[in-house]
């Protein structure tokens, strides 16, 4: 099957390069009768959009999405959703200096070494400029899934280097430019990005994305569990090195009697399980964390080969986030929209009606 | 799609339930030409099963498997495998004490809410007792990825609870209890387990997964990723509840200059994408981690309701292991031979020949 | 993906040779609930069994069904359905005069090009053999379908040779060696059918399936339209050449305003489209026609060449049937319902109720 | 899955509706190394586009095709690309007439039952418009088979009515406005069309699609088959009713020493099969048949009911085909293209290399 498509009942399509003619997506099994608009979409397009700040490239992406099918006097009609943002600002020639070069950290190489050639600029298919679409799909299985059953699907920075954030208010998150629910944090991670910016290095970082409000029983072992394909969403984003499912790593040193989540009448008493068991939804809230590695494009010289095999060393600087990290928390918080509204469908299929 | 199969040209489809009648499985897109036999299968079978030590259950599972399918005077006919594994040693009367509570930890509470009802022996299909044939089918793609190119693929135990384990010695992993390739380790992990025992508690585990001689190319982003698929298939594993590709969670606080691995003519400097770039192998030695959290069913009571919402006390003992973990090495190897077979196969069908 | 699945939702898979040691099949996406038992499969198994009457081949299979998984106290778990058919009374020995022949009409040829060898035991994998889990799945789908919505799907031999048979009575279909539905034509069967066996050839059928009670709404165009998926569906039957869906080819000399089945309060006012209106069931019949080759193997000699090719005459006698197209038809009522019950459950996915 | 793809390792993807803003796919699963351009594209789809005769409907479609990505210094990347249509001429205001009605022989009625609403605009998903993107797709795998193994793939009106043309020159099919390979019937034809335009009428047609130079080996029994996948790409065409691979229909009254292809040392003597045996391709043409119903909309009043069940006398005028099945034969084409470019990759995927 084509590496191209996410999702079974709902299913996202893909295509578009960082500087090709324009990015576009097939969003397949929206259920009819949804009102849906491109407003509706753009929201969490301009929340990923770059150039809202330092902290993240100067760029100037005006993704502006089209809604081209699917949709009938402002209500979808159950028909294949065409999606198409067209690139602008694109800088090319920035790349003839690569062209021959595999940049350390990107996936120069490997890309060549699959297709036997590549487009350099700016990476291409490999570039996240591809998650614009998956941020506009998300945002419709976002829609679907607060109208349908008051699904709520939020993100956040975690970390950032060594800083943590705890998640102390939700508003907070919006009304700064890290995506950080600690405000206590706002200053360390402040002089943090000035001073990478400054010496030209990139950092890493970990993002949370909590669903809440997830009805139980979604998820299709043993393959299709719900944990499984979280995990295949979010580690398809971009510069996603891990991801866990409620403790996750914590576990590794977790006592059978610490680790398991007791019930009372009441409900769960803990969520270690990240609101997943047995690779199905308990009820209550899916909790993932993903690890997101730095920008591999700094200042600081690296050593490299040239498509010939030569050694040279080089710097590639363009102009690149400091922390991806954190425009990865609208992309993240797409993904698991994405995924929850396809075992949702799914789950509604094979529901119990016969005796 | 039915949620019992994993991959698109190399396909896996799984039944059974722990206390059964039996566990199969069909392995379909086997190239023909392969010689196979059931004791090439029964290898992994063997180390997976249980009972060989205090470590880990006693109870004895004869995993005797028997291909049915596939295979004419020997060879691989290029026709779908059928795999069977009969169940014996089943004491589901152990399990009438729980017909109507659910287990904390346990999948009895989201199973129930999903389906309606549960077989609540042994767990049913929720059980670890369904990986023995996706470790027969991880033996299939083993043997057809070393004799076509080489590929070896292994696992060990890196962390339980506290203790780290250092891939000092491949040598040593078969030759302990605990899959554990770091002999300064052995003393104080028999120590751990036997007070877990004796206190009948269990514990989480880290599992690190190698594969080696790994061609560059395999992977279909930008949602087919070998990383993503890596993370889909493994965090399908029972008790997984976070997947690390390389670095994995350390990336968070790496500056850009650190992460990325530098190229020379004589190849990368280092490993911390553990071997993906942009979702694509890039010919270095495939890396990936594992957490798995302890079992739930300790002898420590605790609290849980009945299907009737009842509030009640349970321990439930069983005969359980204290650290699944060490169960899951050949499990996870296998699933990453899955996965390494299905990307193999898609790759060579994409590749370039035309001009 | 392998081609030994057939459904999303509701998925078929299946392995085993005419002369392997059994056949078998796992059916994943059954609804949690309905009360299922291995006679439930056995009715239909029995309807295709040969050995009945001289019509067809007098090789007695005992076709015993074993459900293996995934039903619980009677009823099923909605997890996935373990089948198994053991293989019994194989003359493989009868085979070895063709190991290096390739038999004119048969797979023999095509088989051994693409996968470079074959299992030449009674065509291996390529034997109408193949279809008993067929047939079983079926009878899984059809019971569900049944108690769901009262959807009743059954078939009739509607032509063989030059003898066209109507649907006069549904009673008569199971009361004759034909699955004939006009009593009088039987005696006409009886003479070509006793001719055709004294002179050692075989011949076509055409078989009519029709299901009733099937919903309006079944169907997902624009490429997995019901009309399509019944068509894959039913010319993946062995012998097949040729589908219909309602007048079929007979529409090729209508006019449009003969064709079109006008619309009155009372509902439709014929059937010319067989129930299907763009790829979508319209609450009409669904009406489908499928044409079978007369089987290959009969005492006329004819040229071939061998692996090595040599040419030579041969006479395949075996112990074939003399019109394959009348075992065809519990198996196209099978293929029929495995195709309703996957588009019952797809659309019951996407139906509407947002707004 | 969505309904708006088809095929696995070559996966087209579409949406759009007849009056919406544009068409649009996604063709993934292209390998990369290819030289391709729009113009490569357009020539298919001038060939499907109306208005140049009065044999098809005067609405002028202006199809420029744009690829929008996957393409890179004029060679297909192996990434997904993007292809889009836009829709002009429109005249939607000709359709609130039937805003409320279901007309006969459209899919009105079922979609609106399906999706609780529909499009109404000249169809709207419905349309066969939506093939324009089907033939563009169609162009690319053409492209491919060609450069790769000389495949050649075409087709031609084989009936209209009543009269029968043969197969007597391929030159000729593409200069005459009926696709038709047969100089003599051309002036029946024309006699045909020009009075049925007279009378507001329209007829049926059956066309023939023929793929010469197919390697033997593709197809993937037992589901996935050659034939089997061959149906439903083609059945999935707007209008078609029937399938036939080689002799079709017309086996079933012929006898196994007629059917059955001998073989010499030359190759075979006859092709009845179509090239395809046991759902393998056997190395001869691959020969198929469609029967496509006459359009429903004509000059003749039909009785029909509205959405609110009153019933009406409609007279569905429009701007439609005389003989839709003409437009069909670059769509067929397209079709069988798209099958055997996905089976030619799924075979190289399969294929034997191991001892």
């Amino acid at each position: 099957m084509g590496g191209n498509s996410i999702g079974n009942l709902f299913r996202v399509t893909t295509f578009g390069e960082s500087h090709g003619k324009a990015l576009g997506g097939i969003i397949d099994g929206v259920p009819p009768g949804m009102k849906l608009s491109e407003d509706d979409l753009q929201i969490d397009l301009n929340r990923r959009c770059p150039g809202k700040s330092l902290y993240i490239t100067p760029r100037y992406e005006h993704d502006k999405v089209y809604i081209l099918s699917g949709i009938f006097e402002g209500v979808t009609t159950g028909t294949s959703i065409g999606l198409l943002v067209q690139n602008k600002d694109q800088h090319s020639e920035d790349y003839q200096s690569i062209r021959d070069l595999y940049r350390p950290g990107h996936a120069d190489y490997s890309y060549e070494k699959k297709y036997g050639m590549r487009d350099y600029r700016g990476g291409g298919r490999s570039s996240a400029r591809e998650t614009v679409i998956r941020v506009a799909a998300g945002a419709i299985a976002k829609k679907y899934l607060a109208y349908r059953c008051g699904i709520k699907i939020r993100g956040f920075i975690a970390q950032i280097g060594h800083i943590k954030c705890e998640l102390k208010d939700w508003n907070q998150v919006e009304q700064n430019p890290f995506f950080c629910p600690d405000i206590d944090c706002l200053e360390a991670l402040d002089i943090l990005i000035r001073n990478l910016k400054k010496y030209g290095n990139s950092i890493g970082a970990k993002v949370t994305i909590i669903a809440e409000n997830v009805p139980a029983g979604l998820g299709e072992p043993v393959f299709d569990r719900l944990d499984a394909d979280l995990a295949h969403a979010l580690m398809s984003i971009n510069a996603v090195k891990g991801v866990e499912i409620g403790d996750g790593f914590a576990v590794i040193s977790q006592l059978g009697n610490e680790n398991r989540d007791e019930i009372t009448s009441q409900g769960f008493l803990s969520n270690h399980a990240g609101g997943i068991l047995g690779g199905i939804s308990s009820g209550q809230p899916v909790i993932a964390h993903i690890a997101l590695k730095p920008a591999s494009s700094v200042k600081q010289p690296c050593n490299t080969v040239t498509r010939y095999g030569n050694e040279v060393e080089i710097i590639t600087e363009g102009r690149h986030d400091i922390c991806v990290g954190i425009r990865a928390v609208p992309i993240a918080e797409a993904m698991m929209a994405i995924v929850l509204m396809d075992h949702f469908l799914r789950n509604r299929a094979q529901c119990s009606d016969v005796k």
